[in-house]
């Protein structure tokens, strides 16, 4: 993974002191040290899933269904699984009846995934779904040790697996609660894992990787109140999922009051799909308000050889530049057309993030690029980028309703 | 439907100019006709197709798929179908590989839409599928008239449809572009077209609608440089690729130069699925920069019983509260709950709109809603609400990378 950026700070000192607080953050902070992981315990708990157990379905939300969601729907489309993998992540009645007329209960095993052990879509889900299905055998509980759900869990004599309590929920996908549903469909968490770690050694070590993140975030950071909107123009449709797990990361975890001042800041995340948002948002880059960041992914091998064919159309001969054309350079011949464009604008800031090719360890590359990245710039602009407690006052709101109905 | 608006402006004399204006544009802009058209046309066109055709297929993108992707998911649901809609609209190889593993190529029928005639996407698709599968019948084209699509389209004997010259790509669902496909699923497109007729009466007829309309759509004009970016936040799964749709028309209808200034100025559309965006988008709009208005979208009826059983999980008994309450309720009940958090803030726009069920009557109101919306918004910030002057320099870039491969 290569990410080529398109403009610059000159803040070393900035860099430096951002640096050593992440640095100084991997004491307290879970994640930082996922990649280098001890996988066996979850390699043999997957072997304990029967080979009938065709399904796996997630119960989950956010940051317990959206990472293991990014890396399935990433892979799936070029690697033969062993499962398919289902999330029940909403409490919209049509997609709770229309998921599960899609699989067979007696096949399925499900992975109950609560950090809390307390969240509200994922417990009505649960209990839908075991009212139709009580077999203790077909759950397994994923949460904090010794919350009340584990409790709850060895009360039925369910499996029950920890995730690191200091793993926040939006970075979590390379814990128990992402590794285990993706292993079990046959996703190669090793290689996964690895991925990241290349990333987090070039980092940390003085690699590419350290400058060029640094770089990024302190114009991230720098411009936060002008460039407040971060566009991922994603140029694959198996990337969709990964733009939604960005725009929890990057949202979630940069959008709060300042530490140490009375001010709101927030950065924006939107992710883009290419080419189909050329024909939609694009626009509004472009000609819109100068208030957004553009970072471009490409994927440079797409593992298919599908060719445009050397067919001429009658009264449509303009067209023939695209004849004996493979689809794979197309596409990646539109995204670097809309990146000269934008960086004739002048005022864009643009970076560019090249994946040689759709495998596991390119995602969990990117996986922990993002991670660092949202990390460097929450350090930058003073907020906590480890809480979220603007999302406490809607559900204390839902917790007397529901006391009163 | 209904829209429950909790903010107001006084500009009365703006809110009268803007009704003028989109009033006198009835004359040149081809959309606002469309809820009164005859679709008989339409229904003896589908009547054409023959019965053994299982499945529909649009080539198309942007404007030429997203509308009738929003219906046809939205509908899908609770409806029993007589075909399945698909859509390619990516050059991405893996996922036309994806989609067409997924067909039956001898029981398809493709609809080629493109406007211009001349879309890259479309015709690179084209070509690559008319090589598998070159019969003629199974191919409509729907194109502006005499353009050389339609010209090439005759000479393979193949059936063209035209779609209104005056109505552009994102404003034409209600046109053939998203009828065609939809009727010939099964989708009631009379229907469709009453309810868009219902939002357009009562908005020029001095009905409800027109002050709703004008007092929103003047609120988000006066205070666009502050609140530029506006949050679609719908409570249903079904309602994800309408979010898509709003995403096109608002960005690329309102991110512009201005008409009589030199100035960018531009709205950020966002489109969100609740509760499922409760963990991830939220935070940033509770605590985030004071820049985001948020609509939410409520189904009062989603024809689905599904209630949570009256279970008690041991060491889980404050999750009882949930026991005995439809899933309808409670989905309802999250949203009021944001709602009221996001409201006890003060400084956040907010509105809500109310769909009774989910139906074609109710979809027709809701895109011919926001269709109004963003022609006032659009004359209210002074742009040109129909063109899309910046997409072109990417194509012209791409144009010239073509010739030189």
């Amino acid at each position: 993974m290569k990410n080529r950026i398109f403009f610059t700070t000159d803040s070393e000192k900035t860099k430096r002191a951002a640096f050593e607080a992440i640095k100084a953050e991997q004491e307290t902070i879970g994640y930082y040290a996922l990649p280098d992981q001890n996988i066996e315990p979850i390699i043999s708990y997957t072997e304990t899933i029967p080979k009938t157990v065709e399904t796996i379905a997630v119960i989950g939300i956010g940051g317990s269904s959206l990472g293991a969601k990014a890396v399935y729907e990433f892979i799936k489309p070029v690697k033969k699984l062993q499962r398919k993998l289902y999330f029940f992540e909403s409490t919209d009645p049509i997609n709770i009846t229309t998921l599960l007329s899609e699989i067979d209960l007696e096949n399925t095993h499900f992975l109950v995934i609560s950090k809390s052990g307390t969240t509200i879509e994922t417990f009505s889900i649960y209990k839908y779904i075991y009212s139709l299905h009580s077999d203790p055998n077909a759950y397994t509980f994923i949460t904090d040790p010794g919350s009340p759900l584990e409790q709850y869990a060895r009360s039925i004599d369910a499996s029950v697996l920890h995730l690191p309590e200091n793993v926040g929920g939006r970075f979590s996908v390379l814990s128990t609660v992402g590794l285990i549903p993706l292993a079990l469909c046959g996703i190669d968490i090793k290689a996964l894992l690895e991925g990241a770690k290349m990333i987090k050694e070039s980092f940390f070590n003085a690699g590419y990787m350290q400058n060029t993140l640094l770089n990024k975030a302190a114009y991230y950071a720098k411009y936060h109140t002008q460039y407040h909107i971060n566009c991922l123009f994603a140029y694959s449709e198996s990337l969709k999922y990964f733009c939604e797990w960005y725009v929890q990361l990057w949202g979630e975890s940069l959008g709060k009051h300042q530490r140490h001042s009375a001010f709101h800041v927030g950065l924006t995340p939107i992710g883009l799909i290419g080419p189909k948002d050329q024909h939609s948002f694009l626009q509004l880059i472009m000609e819109g308000t100068r208030d957004k960041s553009v970072t471009f992914i490409k994927i440079e091998d797409f593992n298919d050889t599908i060719t445009i064919p050397d067919v001429t159309l009658l009264h449509l001969e303009s067209l023939d530049t695209l004849n004996g054309l493979p689809f794979e350079k197309l596409i990646n011949m539109q995204c670097d057309s809309v990146m000269e464009a934008l960086l004739n604008e002048k005022d864009i800031p643009i970076d560019a993030i090249i994946i040689p090719k759709t495998d596991e360890a390119n995602m969990g590359s990117l996986i922990f690029y993002y991670e660092l990245l949202t990390s460097l710039v929450g350090e930058l602009i003073d907020v906590n980028t480890y809480d979220q407690p603007g999302v406490e006052a809607g559900k204390i709101i839902l917790k007397q309703k529901l006391k009163g109905k």
